[in-house]
């Protein structure tokens, strides 16, 4: 357990009889901005773990970076909040540009998505990976287990990057789409194909959500929350499997269902 | 209930069973542009409901505006998704101080919150407003009564403009700090005085959602869910009650513990 996702505060808890001084476990809001060759480029908020990771994804999300390699050198200030990132071949920051893509995240306000930026770094997925009815019940399962922070707060959100069988590694973040871009930079830092990848998320899937998972080039999302009108629609152009409400044994399929197979009794 | 906040979508359902082809209520997210004398400002994406006040609200939360009538003219163009907005003093959007104010949202990318744009919009709340312990369970409840959208979709967030005993207007969006620049917009647009009212909401309690209710001069917050250390820290500077987790006859008071009272036995 990362105690930078979660800190004690004082509270005052009402029982249901009377007024009790407390502490509880509360989600961390981190303030991170990004400097780009000395320009200030973007501040988000965060859980403060994984902080490498976040910026590579984050970075590759925005079409800043498209390898690891691209990134010349990185120094993380953690005390104050502040990352200086260099890269390789410098780039202007086209604020005008910037500005119209930087709009918004996952539950609101957003970008003009798919028009602007996304149209140039999300692509089709060709993924051609099937997984069972089984193994969708099974990943969800895995990520539950290994996620106690939500039980703890009620307040951050955990991705994790699975094959068929297995769950690899684990990101857990106030933002839903830092914890997927943490598992991007874990995947770019560590050179991970991942076209036989599989995302298990807790949110929701928004727009944001799925263009990220199009971005990494993933050909399943496996969630047990809802996804939006757009999401379904973004996902049904882009390629990739939505599967929703994985609760109760059961599931709904909102794209690309041939990804999802029967598989054979007794597996 | 209103129909444009869901769609029914094509799905696949697998009911522990088999797959079955059905029609699954879907939380309509919905892209809309707003242009400010002719120049693009900002895309956010929302249920499109109330959208004019959705508009006055942002706009007001964003600085552009501080009353109503600041607004010359309003036009939307539903169909496209555009909002064309004149306003009665002209003002150049600063795109450099915009595109670093505008970087993120509710659950991860961030502004600078409070640094730089905020501290002009957020200041200290100095509502007197207090509540007892059962009207807090009580606006909680007659919240979540009127909201059927959640239970449709799993995706969408309400806000409740509330006096200490009556519910006066419930907001719904897939933003959870759209819900609250709607009411935003209808306070604006009716005049209505903000500081003996009380914010009731569905949605964790983040640093954007605190600087929010700051910015609408509301001492109050409820909320069913879990705040962040940021938005507890914000709201002990700025003089906002937060009170997270209603559920269940409990409720947990994260800040300025002195607006909720015991109230007499048996009122």
């Amino acid at each position: 357990m990362d105690n930078r996702v979660r800190n004690s505060m004082p509270m005052i808890k009402y029982d249901g009889n009377a007024f009790v001084d407390m502490e509880d476990e509360v989600a961390i809001e981190y303030p991170l901005t990004i400097f780009i060759d000395n320009e200030e480029f973007a501040t988000m908020v965060c859980s403060p773990t994984n902080l490498e990771e976040l910026v590579i994804g984050f970075l590759a999300s925005e079409g800043m970076v498209r390898t690891f390699e691209d990134i010349e050198s990185m120094v993380i200030d953690e005390g104050k909040g502040l990352v200086y990132v260099s890269l390789k071949v410098k780039q202007s920051i086209n604020k005008e540009f910037y500005s119209k893509r930087f709009i918004g995240s996952c539950c609101g306000k957003s970008r003009q998505f798919y028009f602007h930026n996304d149209a140039r770094t999300a692509r089709t997925v060709l993924s051609k990976i099937q997984i069972t009815i089984e193994q969708c019940f099974r990943l969800m399962k895995l990520m539950q287990e290994q996620s106690v922070d939500f039980q703890q707060t009620g307040g951050v959100h955990n991705a994790a990057l699975c094959t068929a069988d297995q769950l690899l590694y684990i990101q857990t973040d106030i933002g839903r789409h830092n914890a997927l871009d943490k598992l991007y930079g874990i995947c770019l830092k560590g050179k991970l194909p991942r076209n036989d990848k599989i995302i298990s998320f807790s949110g929701r899937v928004s727009s944001e959500v799925l263009l990220k998972v199009a971005k990494m080039g993933i050909g399943i999302v496996l969630s047990k929350s809802a996804p939006t009108t757009l999401a379904i629609e973004l996902a049904n152009d882009l390629g990739i499997t939505v599967v929703g409400f994985i609760r109760n044994h059961q599931f709904n399929i909102y794209s690309h269902s041939e990804r999802i197979i029967e598989g054979k009794k007794g597996e």
